[in-house]
């Protein structure tokens, strides 16, 4: 809402006029206020005020350090048209084509993954984002084999499965499923109820399926091509008691599922098809169902914890909790391919979106030729912040993947703790955000974005079930939440907070002490675009959310207890979840600026990250005005400014979304080529026409 | 964000408190406030708190009184299975059976829907309505058949095209096409570039195609089994001067395209297929090309402006502006249907996701039983307030459709302008809301909202165009912005406003008066609950956007022009448009709920209502905050209520969704079932298991 106009502005107080003053002659810096112009003036003006971005140093920045590896699988695909995904394709044919783009991968451009998965994982989520550009079916297939069926013969099996199976699925002769999730069970993984029991007579776990809700559901890999299950199921232990069994929690367990040679389904195994989805239909998901099905005791992953030939258990952990989480943990590598590769759909989208709104023309001054779509304010609205943001996971994706590569060579327990928290975070955030995203763009480009071609359809369906797989959205946001608040409670007074963390300190006393009345009327540019007052205001937001989350959640757990304090408080603490998520990505985006060797792209880093930083907080202004954070023409002047910086970036869009540097082979979509004046005639010819 | 616990309230100065104990005398009508349960408590406590809803009553509000014929479309296509859409089909057999149903319900089911285009669009609606629930690519074929190429016949043409026309249209003898889209021109209509080029020779209009960007593109029924084409095209009439032609404006004209007997494409036409699309692949769009296609003079829809033999031109109508307006105007009732069918989607899509959420368990307290997810508040944020927007819509669409009706019967000029904007802002508002909504649902639903059976895919594919087809919704609403703004400066002072915009008249005033400093700080839930605060502070944010909208823009246009002003403020007057939309949709509802007979219903839609209200509100908080028109612990109060009104909507969920009175056959979906139980074990069989 615009209030310059407004006849009902409250009447300032005198002492306001005096802080009013005084504020105009501490802003003896501000820059001048943008200027105001048409559209067409725009156009004018953009000429000379237009940053000069150099998109080949850009690019540079933006391409990675193993961007040779991926052009190699762009290369690769671009060379062999029958192994590129059609328009149209029936589920039957895309399970075939997606296993047919794997084999190939591996075996004829000898470009093997699984390796880099425990060696190199930043390498491992390169080949991955690229396989999903070219099919995103293709990168989740190829991350079922690497990531979750391999991943977890190695991370949570010892070195004589890594010995008997590594090479085997790393040619795909062993393709293989994650076989976690069971029909009633999804993100309570604690609450499965598919059984592992040891029979000492036979040294063998029986595993069986006691009822329907604990068939395995969603399993990739199942349906047609997968000979082997990691089956997470409750170790059950004989004892001498009236019980029987003993219930030891979730382990896994490595269950044939198929013959190696017939490729029949195993006696005592069921599967069935999960059947066409909303997208990714070049993943074969079934559903796994178990009679007494019988595997050697060789076949637990044993990592966490193992049973003895006569049925005693040992662990190096000592609850069942602790081997739970450390199960778990070892599972967190999806995460951060899955928050990586959202970032890659997310720059695919935006370069078409933006692309083709740069050349569509529509309406126009009376008289006068038709204007770029993207010079209407509408349009920079939905789509440069959209720009914006997707720098601004860039470089926090890019943290998160060091960081995880890090760890796994480290082990470092406080980096741990960061890369688990970090990772739910983006992950949640990032996909939420990216899906959003997709519609905005498919919508943004009218009746042609609806053009199957152009590839909105499928990147959206294909990217929705990343807000759900690899742990819910919203179950992860509760996790950072959690997190958050451990911090909180056991470290703020005295103790050390971890990496991520340890901004809270210092925003926690500010929030603590009285607002500042003078800075909150601040408006000017210089204060506005100044990293600081951006960080501080993200950072004062989580701090007080955090803050109140704890008295809230202390004060109703009197009477609900924990669970129903929890639910009680649960918009709050994923709001808190949200925001320290941002805060986080605000920091990375700002370091990057900082860091950015070469002038000119700093200059258009710089402009883009005000851009993400403003965005964000006239989104979420009311929260601010709620607690006087930030007076009424604060506010507009944010506001105003995000507008017009929405414009400045407008004008350097071809050279940002140019220096993602992804060629038109990966692009595709007719609207998204880099040269605009083909888009119209390929997609005139590939309609038919002459 | 929570301030309840903040140590950083501001003190309240001396005055405030005066007036804050004044505030608690007068609250003395408060409800007690919300009481704090937990989740398992307010299981118990919504047993006793929960309303007591008559579901039969409530659902025979909800059925509309056109519910006879949907039923005779329901039961119809429940008896041929033949006839239902699979679950995966190929864009060629999806065109084929799309066709045939349309062919089965005109020809078997005997439900002849073109006469009620003309004389009960109602009935029209519902008919529409309940072919796109049996598949929303049918609901579009019928519309493209009689509601663009019939609906441009009949409305457009006189009664020599009705008497030639209306049978075989009727019958699908005649299937057509509405061919205005050109590749270069969507929205702006009066940019379409192909030509029909009068021949005094020959009486005969020549259609040709200029250039490539004039391709007709995205024509319904032209890739597959059109006959006709209504071609919208630049009438150019032969004059004695120098210029050779006179262009008169966009006319619209009926173009054979194939050969009845053959039904090869006729001569001169070149006709491509649009190909595979995001969604709605039932529905054969193509392109069409012209080349000097010659039609007898009579093919010109006269109804607006004709020519004679010797050619020259006669119209009722003064410009080629008002000719086109009257023209446009006639199509008008596309949107009434796109916004009258999306709704119907919208209550499919939140009766499957509400569904699911109470029979879904995850999590629970510790050693008890799981809880259903939409007991967790996270759940209701999602799924409440959509509910209580899919009623608030059910009623605004009602509205509108019974203006169209009225309009359609008497010409009344008021109705005219009332229904065009109005038509306008609810198919822009109500299809955006729908879209969002249909990903909500799915991410709500995770995995199992991800199975194609379970429909959110195939829905929010097919929706997503609503958005963009008869008229994008960004142009729209620009539409909605520019009639208040002509409304605000033609009639504000003196004149009459048109029906929807009566109150403006007393919130103007209201806004231009100062903002009350006690009513600012009321918060008691009696007070929140009022319809007279709710429609007040709906109202006074449009004023406020309208009056500042008008000053900007004066202000802008003398330096930018018109074109360029608007363009500054667009992103205002977006804003203002769907402030609009919502205060006519706040206040339908208000209505409704005053007006309904049944005791328990209107207990029960007023909760609803005023979810609803609470909901807008607080999405837009920033900006009642921004103009102190609430203070900060109103704020807070209304954030609460809306948490707790979610929670009150989720205890009567099962009886809302249940009135909306979808039966199993029309909802399909296994995990929407009425009946919980069933959900899982009909899951289960589907995928094969016994």
């Amino acid at each position: 809402m615009e209030s310059s106009s407004s006849p009902l502005k409250s009447n300032p107080t005198a002492e306001e006029e005096t802080s009013s003053r005084r504020i105009q002659r501490l802003s003896l810096h501000l820059n001048p206020p943008p200027s105001e112009n048409s559209a067409m003036e725009m156009a004018t003006c953009a000429a000379r005020a237009k940053l000069n971005v150099n998109t080949t140093q850009l690019s540079l920045l933006m391409r990675g350090k193993h961007r040779d590896i991926q052009e190699k699988v762009y290369e690769f695909f671009r060379s062999r048209p029958d192994l590129q995904t059609p328009i149209e394709i029936s589920t039957e044919k895309h399970r075939e084509l997606c296993m047919k783009q794997l084999l190939a991968l591996v075996r004829e451009a000898g470009i093997k993954a699984f390796k880099y998965v425990v060696e190199d994982p930043f390498v491992y989520f390169a080949i991955a984002e690229a396989a999903g550009s070219v099919d995103v079916s293709f990168g989740i297939k190829l991350g079922v084999q690497y990531s979750l069926w391999g991943g977890s013969v190695i991370n949570l099996g010892t070195k004589k499965h890594r010995d008997k199976y590594f090479d085997a699925i790393d040619n795909v002769e062993y393709p293989g499923c994650f076989a976690m999730t069971e029909l009633h069970h999804g993100s309570n993984v604690q609450g499965l109820q598919t059984l592992a029991t040891f029979d000492p007579l036979t040294d063998e776990f029986v595993i069986d399926t006691p009822n329907d809700g604990a068939i395995k559901w969603w399993i990739g890999n199942a349906a047609v091509h997968g000979k082997f299950a990691t089956v997470f199921a409750k170790l059950m232990l004989p004892t001498h008691d009236a019980n029987g069994f003993s219930d030891m929690g979730v382990h896994a367990f490595i269950v044939p599922i198929r013959d190696m040679e017939t490729h029949e389904t195993l006696p005592g195994v069921e599967i069935q098809d999960c059947g066409h989805k909303v997208g990714l239909n070049g993943v074969d998901n079934g559903a796994l169902k178990f009679r007494s099905v019988r595997i050697p005791r060789d076949n637990l992953l044993n990592r966490f914890g193992d049973v003895a030939r006569d049925g005693t258990y040992t662990s190096s952990l000592p609850t069942i909790n602790k081997r739970f989480a450390a199960t778990l943990g070892e599972l967190v590598g999806g995460r951060v391919g899955l928050a990586y590769s959202s970032v890659g759909i997310l720059k695919i989208a935006v370069t078409i979106a933006t692309r083709y709104s740069l050349f569509r023309q529509q309406f126009g001054p009376p008289k006068q030729a038709e204007i770029s779509i993207l010079d209407y304010q509408s349009q920079q609205h939905k789509l440069m912040p959209m720009l914006a943001s997707t720098y601004a996971f860039h470089f926090a994706t890019l943290l998160l993947v060091e960081k995880y590569s890090e760890m796994k060579k480290t082990h470092d327990e406080e980096l741990v703790a960061d890369v688990h928290a970090l990772s739910a975070g983006l992950k949640a955030y990032v996909t939420s955000y990216t899906s959003k995203s997709l519609s905005i763009c498919r919508e943004a480009c009218g009746g042609h974005g609806y053009a199957a071609v152009n590839r909105f359809g499928s990147l959206r369906n294909d990217h929705d079930i990343f807000q759900t797989f690899e742990g819910d959205n919203t179950v992860l946001l509760q996790q950072v939440a959690a997190d958050l608040l451990k911090q909180y409670k056991e470290k703020f007074k005295g103790g050390t907070l971890t990496v991520t963390w340890n901004y809270l300190r210092e925003s926690m006393n500010a929030y603590l002490s009285q607002p500042n009345p003078l800075t909150s009327r601040w408006e000017g540019e210089d204060h506005l675009r100044d990293p600081k007052f951006q960080l501080d205001a993200f950072r004062y937001r989580t701090s007080r959310l955090l803050q109140s989350a704890a008295v809230r959640l202390q004060k109703h757990s009197k009477n609900l207890g924990g669970f129903g304090a929890w639910n009680r408080c649960l918009n709050h603490l994923l709001t808190l979840a949200e925001s320290h998520i941002e805060s986080v990505i605000l920091e990375t985006f700002i370091n990057a600026v900082k860091n950015c060797p070469d002038a000119s792209s700093r200059a258009a880093l710089k402009l883009v990250c005000d851009l993400y930083a403003m965005d964000r907080i006239w989104n979420d202004i009311g929260t601010y005005r709620n607690v006087d954070y930030m007076a009424p023409n604060k506010a507009k002047a944010i506001h105003k400014l995000t507008e017009y910086l929405s414009f400045q970036v407008r004008n350097i869009t071809r050279e940002l979304v140019d220096a993602f540097d992804m060629p038109d082979h990966v692009i595709r979509a007719p609207i998204g080529k880099q040269t605009p004046v083909e888009a119209y005639s390929e997609y005139i010819q590939q309609v038919g026409f002459q």
